[in-house]
């Protein structure tokens, strides 16, 4: 079973995405707020909109603002590799969950290290799916994931198809973004993701079987 | 007398910077820093570089990111226009000092009654010195001023020799960027400015008298 981490892709007006995020919040574990492009204004308005439509707070990760999270009352925050020192963060703000995107062993184990509550690595794998075909950075994800005590999500590339090698990496989860928000129905992609995910085995083996 | 608020022109690197800064802190009030093409990691390495040489955590303001500033010790935090709402982060932070980017009488009239400290009305000149002319934003800072029971500070195009303008319209202060940071020496043209804003009375009047 792997944990669904819907990444959002900063292509949608904020009414709109919230809408998809509210919609598909049964299917996911977690929902995480990229929009560079946005104004910290409509970053607010979109955490405001999820909010009143009682998403729960468990499940939104916000990208690098921090501020955002602590002024909406929102748990989860995640810093990209040049955001704020995780350290300072868990220190300050130690109620907070705490992710880092890493891209390497090294960058890895210094996330542990500094208190980061997991770690999220990619990209895992290149472009477009290729059945059966693990991306260059699965090994080294397997490397990280049996070297640290927290949990090590996968990012990049996790088409349908290669959620189970996600899982036989052992990740705690997949991080998905263009699987889900590129599709012609994020809704409806969310939830086929869900479903693959959430199996108890790996499905491609026990139909082998 | 006027305050003096040095703004950052994002333009030198972080050391560079932070020397500047450091050697201008006695003529400045407040130094603003708004470095919006530097990542958050260089931004905090600049404020740590600041207190560490102990530049006074209560001349320094941050630009924008709340996070950066409570992380750091810093007191004073400068919300744009599109940013963080004034009344949410007055109300969860309180003891800061919170001034508000407005560009009208009514932007103004909205930051005082959200809870800004101080309001930053601009732009109140166009482009270069013209001696005497005073600009078209100028009446209205005049009535902002007038209007407003808590400090409206002044900017965008203020040469040293339009300080005198800003001084009769009562400003609190005087904010200067491209006057102090696009000058061949920041360090000394922030020590002329702070002469002329710090003098007790309009030297262009007393010296016509």
């Amino acid at each position: 079973m792997l944990e669904l981490l819907a990444i959002t892709n900063d292509r949608f007006p904020v009414k709109e995405l919230a809408l998809s995020i509210i919609e598909m919040q049964e299917s996911i574990d977690y929902i995480h707020i990229r929009e560079k492009s946005k104004s910290v204004q409509e970053l607010y308005l979109l955490l405001q909109l999820l909010r009143r439509e009682k998403v729960r707070v468990e499940k939104i990760v916000v990208h690098d603002r921090l501020d955002l999270a602590l002024l909406n009352g929102i748990p989860n925050v995640h810093l990209p590799g040049h955001g704020l020192p995780v350290y300072q963060v868990k220190k300050r703000f130690p109620e907070l969950r705490i992710g880092r995107s890493v891209h390497s062993f090294h960058e890895a184990k210094s996330a542990e290290q500094e208190g980061a509550d997991y770690v999220l690595f990619g990209h895992v794998f290149d472009t477009k799916c290729k059945a059966g075909m693990p991306g260059r950075g699965l090994d080294e994800f397997s490397k990280i994931k049996k070297a640290l005590d927290i949990p090590a999500y996968a990012i990049g590339g996790i088409t349908l198809c290669k959620l189970d090698l996600v899982r036989r990496a052992n990740a705690a989860g997949a991080a998905v973004m263009s699987g889900i928000f590129d599709s012609e129905d994020p809704v409806e992609s969310a939830l086929e993701y869900s479903i693959k995910a959430k199996a108890h085995v790996d499905i491609s083996i026990s139909q082998a079987k």
